[in-house]
């Protein structure tokens, strides 16, 4: 079987601590590089706060939009987690107790301590299917093509690979990074002579501050390592002859 | 005169760096922040890449939708770099070389640097206002209500000194935050009374991990003081009551 080449996604980041800038995301790059690893391509990423219509909308424009929408955040027992019931609605599903989720937190928690706070995290859209969570108990859950995990980074970075095994990716996106002791102005024409001949490649230029030095990173990206290796060339050609340093990071 | 008290804006983050996870944004959180502090609210945060149409199309709607909208990256000498050539299209505008811009940038480098690449930066949308940057020279650009930032974080940070007299805030969005040793679940149901007591004002539940232990932060936001303290003191009560522990983080 050949894997199909064209797998993307979308991640949505729901939560006010976001936009008010008090909490500073890192889920977008946690998830961004594990999708990468199994050939899934983030096509955007979107921030929305804790209101249903807008993350109802948001996740049916999404959700028809790419092969596959990741949710962080919301799914907590406090009055402003609220992704679950909005996933409900936007699937037109009833919201209620998913008893396998029931018996997973009974059994996680002490008798007596699962209370009702903690009770509000196992009611999810009808037959959604269990996403584990090895650290603090309280599972993740996808509908349908959209797959939802909690905000605090430790516990969504723990339950990835539980999740690996629903996602089928296309060919892993491999990539490429030379690391240059110039400035982007002294290679900028040459490059975009490159990306001109290699227009399915996707070369990137940034720049970076390292030890008190100036630099820049090239980065190729492509499914093939043949078509990257032929831009290496290339990049290595116009660097050799502006006698261009190489560095490590 | 009152100033008004809805003024928001939308942070469209350019970029393939950040939907690959090789580069972590932190753009979002300096300009949330920021933003907050002079009134302005954040409505949503959007992250493209590096294409063309899907720019034009995102900023076209984005800036009907908010007051402002503040995008970040794109703005180099490279041939990944099309946020000038993107915003010019949208709003119909000849992308031209900006007079002004090209004067600073001639005397900003030594006789004979101001090579091609470097010019690639003063090519803007027709008439666009600069926005200085007091760090490497190349100065970002607004059209109407949309300011186009770069996607260097210390520069980007450098560069909001010179914004502030052009936007116009609401009030200032006021908060506080209550930190407590407790988890979500002990609080849920009494937080929840609370906060459907004050419907206009935004009360938020963070866990946190701090020095091997286990807390929540309560944080009420709203434009009036005498709702964060109303609200403050209700919580307060139900705190004392369940003889919950307040903690500095």
């Amino acid at each position: 079987m050949t894997k199909n080449t064209k797998v993307n996604a979308a991640i949505l980041i729901i939560g006010n601590e976001i936009l008010s800038g008090r909490t500073q995301d890192t889920n977008t790059s946690t998830l961004a590089t594990w999708l990468n690893s199994i050939g899934v391509k983030v096509n955007e990423v979107r921030v929305v706060p804790d209101v249903e219509e807008k993350i109802i909308n948001t996740l049916n424009l999404l959700r028809k939009e790419n092969n596959y929408v990741f949710t962080t955040g919301g799914i907590g027992p406090t009055h402003d987690d609220i992704t679950a019931q909005s996933v409900s609605k936007a699937f037109g599903l009833k919201y209620e107790i998913h008893k396998e989720a029931f018996k997973i937190l009974e059994s996680y928690y002490k008798a007596g301590e699962f209370n009702e706070g903690r009770q509000k995290m196992v009611w999810m859209p009808a037959n959604a299917q269990l996403i584990l969570n090895p650290t603090s108990g309280a599972p993740g859950f996808s509908v349908d093509n959209v797959f939802c995990l909690p905000g605090v980074p430790s516990i969504l970075k723990s339950m990835l690979g539980g999740l690996k095994n629903k996602i089928v990716g296309g060919e892993p996106i491999l990539s490429h990074t030379i690391n240059l002791r110039t400035v982007e102005s002294e290679i900028a024409s040459s490059l975009s002579k490159v990306q001109e001949q290699n227009k399915d490649v996707e070369i990137g230029s940034y720049p970076f501050f390292h030890s008190g030095k100036l630099g820049v990173s090239i980065v190729i990206r492509s499914a093939k390592q043949s078509k990257i290796d032929n831009c290496n060339s290339q990049i290595l050609e116009f660097i050799n002859k502006k006698k261009i340093e190489i560095v490590e990071r």
